[in-house]
């Protein structure tokens, strides 16, 4: 049997199956089956859709073909299979947010991704697993079943995203949209070895999105590559304010600048991390530095003391949601007992903290606005560790205990409570085959130029060319 | 000894006393002895100034007139004599904010008010007293005494710019800078029989105020008629959205419509009011009526259902900001009962039901903005009553007892929540000669139109003529 890393049409980037489709070397047709023959194999084995519209694909694959027969593709996604997580509303199609609650929810109408990614041209695969409600970020969904890394199925993939991080790193469909409100969708991209960007607050529309925490959710993309990540930013973002470079894909390789600044955080991001992961994330450093990047330490003192402020916006927004919706407390039963649990915790933040946090947001973004004066980026670690083993609630770092909870949120709330952009791309595995994420961060409306570097170390290494062996 | 009401200079309007000034009839320097002689006389029965600035007073008095003599008068307060509420801060001038703890606080710079004044050519004759931290409305103030009512001196001003609104109804300068977040400029502005405007949301600078509730906090002035009211909007407001009519008092009366839709509330505004009251809001009805104002129900269901979200909103900001600044719980003893209470129940509001808050309050804009697509004011009692003794915690409205505070803050509250204009304008006395005020609202960024109703009203009748006799 192939490996899949050996089959090459739903591994192709979005460009060369773009460059093909123009050619009529390959059909939509294709892709769309390709794709969902991956779903149909891989997907028993790691649960990352919920709903497969196998019948509609197929059905847009063949519309998307003749237009391209009749010379009127022209989206910039024309006949590529992607899948969206399951709590942007889709019209016509369940939309559960991985919830017991709305199992059985059928919007009707499309979230503003959904229908910007129609007019993109892009064919829907299905809706993918996900942590209850977003509200979690191991992806362990006790209504619907958890989501296995592709490269250990023992293992998380993470989550709240972690149905599309599969999914896209085992070619069931070119790319997905994911939410981010602590680290969503760079969790389980880091642990499943794709490439997963947080935009810049804002930028992508919440609109028909079930949410979390209102002002630390963001919408944005997974694929494999940090250029189909681009394609599928411009197919959904809204607009960049004045004097900002929107990023574009086609000049993305252009841009890479010659010289360039990253900043290595002082504080908080490189305190207890795996030493596997420090290596990976030291090596990066350096392929970095060979080139253009100089290296310089950036300070962060204050980030340590966000982590319990971003905890009560999330908590209060969260819980404040559910209410205002009758889910909680009122169907408690039918939560999970982690989310339950989290909605119940948030019940009890006060306004004096909740206010307060707002505080210290304003003092983190002032200090990483500081930062980013004088570097283009900052490098740190996705996460401390690589995938943990489902059903594991605390792991060792350093001879350290500390929860899975807190491991995989604390690098990544930072960049959500600041909301500026951030991606994660795969910078190596552990010795036990295990993907590593690096992470960049840049200032408000930076993504032309983080996209650019992480454009240029995927250029200069072979990590995300490896794909997970599905057996 | 004459009557106050007498004595025409310092009841002159400030329009009056620009024109005397500009023909050289009067000089700065009288107009700033008479408002200091009306404090030295009247202030030891009224308590409504914390800091007299009489020496500089009269060299800025001076200084005005030789910039006359030389032609340099281009300030449109050039040479008027005002005061300032005591939150505002003020450049070398104690600004104490009514409290024990800022009792002696020196700013070393100017609130943004305090700035364009001085920028207008305003005199500033000192700090006026306030309810503490502007916590309350009443102006009882336990560490510098009560404002007394200048209609009946057993009797509250209201607060918390009762020292301005006694200020200005007395003489002691022609207009004075107050803050409203639950009705403290109106409230005051009523019950001292004086004009109040709280503008919209944001149009004047909260910059150097001490704040009591942010998202509720309005800065507005207090004059004795329309006309300044506008004279001092214009000389302390921000730039008007594109579209919106920034307010001229050039051509305010020739702005007066000629037709005029006023929406009469079928709910909350008219509800347990004083028969006093009652009978002297439907004849300013009647009045307005005869002026060109169709008068048509609006309906504003859930305006009842407000008040308490109000009261989280303002609650828990207050808490958080006297938390903030280290004087709460660290000085509780220094606090006045009423307000150390206050910020104690602070503490208790939830994040959630503060968020919730946000939600009534965005359905309690919904509803005034249908009513304002129809209508171009809505008139309502200031108050349901008039000033209370000092002392009494609680009054008999129409056979039910109230709580004075519950009373004076309910129908100025929703203007604060919605962030939309209100003035009080007065509009008839009790048989016991107490002033009652008449509130007049509207849509976002209408001063200019809701000025020249007023104005429609006060040229119609007489009330803004009468001045209280101080003996």
């Amino acid at each position: 049997m192939p490996s899949f890393s050996q089959l090459p049409l739903e591994f192709l980037s979005i460009e060369e199956a773009r460059r093909l489709l123009r050619k009529k070397e390959i059909s939509p047709v294709e892709l769309v089956d390709a794709a969902l023959a991956r779903i149909e194999r891989g997907n028993p084995m790691l649960n990352a859709f919920l709903t497969i519209v196998g019948d509609e694909a197929r059905h847009q694959g063949r519309a998307a073909e003749r237009a391209i027969r009749r010379g009127n593709a022209s989206g910039p996604l024309h006949g590529i299979p992607i899948s969206l997580k399951d709590n942007f509303w889709t019209r016509g199609i369940c939309s559960t947010a991985g919830s017991k609650i709305l199992a059985n929810f059928v919007p009707n109408e499309d979230s503003d991704v959904a229908s910007r990614l129609a007019r993109a041209g892009a064919v829907l695969l299905g809706k993918t697993n996900m942590h209850e409600f977003a509200y979690g970020i191991t992806n362990e969904n006790p209504h619907y079943g958890p989501v296995r890394n592709p490269w250990a199925q023992e293992r998380i993939s993470g989550g709240s995203s972690g149905g599309s991080a599969a999914a896209v790193a085992t070619g069931m469909g070119f790319a997905s949209m994911g939410t981010d409100t602590g680290g969503s969708i760079r969790i389980p991209a880091s642990l499943c070895g794709i490439v997963g960007l947080k935009p810049t607050y804002g930028l992508v529309s919440v609109a028909g999105v079930v949410p979390l925490a209102e002002t630390l959710d963001h919408v944005g993309p997974l694929a494999r590559n940090v250029t189909d990540v681009c394609i599928m930013l411009q197919a959904v973002a809204g607009k960049y304010p004045k004097g900002a470079r929107a990023p574009d894909h086609r000049k993305l390789r252009k841009s890479i600048p010659r010289r360039f600044r990253l900043g290595w955080p002082k504080q908080y991001f490189l305190d207890r991390v795996d030493a596997e992961v420090r290596r990976a994330i030291d090596a990066a450093g350096k392929t970095l530095e060979s080139l253009g990047a100089r290296i310089e330490e950036v300070s962060l003192p204050h980030l340590a003391g966000s982590v319990e402020p971003s905890t009560n916006i999330a908590m209060a927004e969260a819980t404040r949601y559910h209410e205002s919706q009758g889910y909680f407390p009122a169907r408690s039963a039918e939560y999970g007992e982690d989310v339950r649990k989290r909605l119940e915790m948030g019940r009890q933040v006060r306004a004096v903290d909740y206010l307060n946090a707002f505080a210290v947001k304003r003092e983190i973004e002032k200090e990483f606005q500081a930062a980013y004066a004088r570097v283009d980026a900052i490098i740190a670690p996705a996460l401390p560790i690589a995938a943990p083993r489902i059903g594991e609630n605390e792991v060792m770092i350093e001879g350290e205990k500390e929860t899975v909870r807190s491991a995989l949120v604390r690098l990544n709330r930072p960049a959500n409570l600041t909301g500026d952009p951030a991606i994660s791309i795969p910078c190596g595995y552990t010795r036990a085959g295990l993907p590593i994420g690096l992470q960049l961060m840049g200032a408000h409306w930076s993504e032309a130029r983080l996209l650019a570097i992480a454009l240029a170390y995927e250029d200069a290494t072979e990590w995300h060319k490896q794909h997970p062996k599905l057996s």
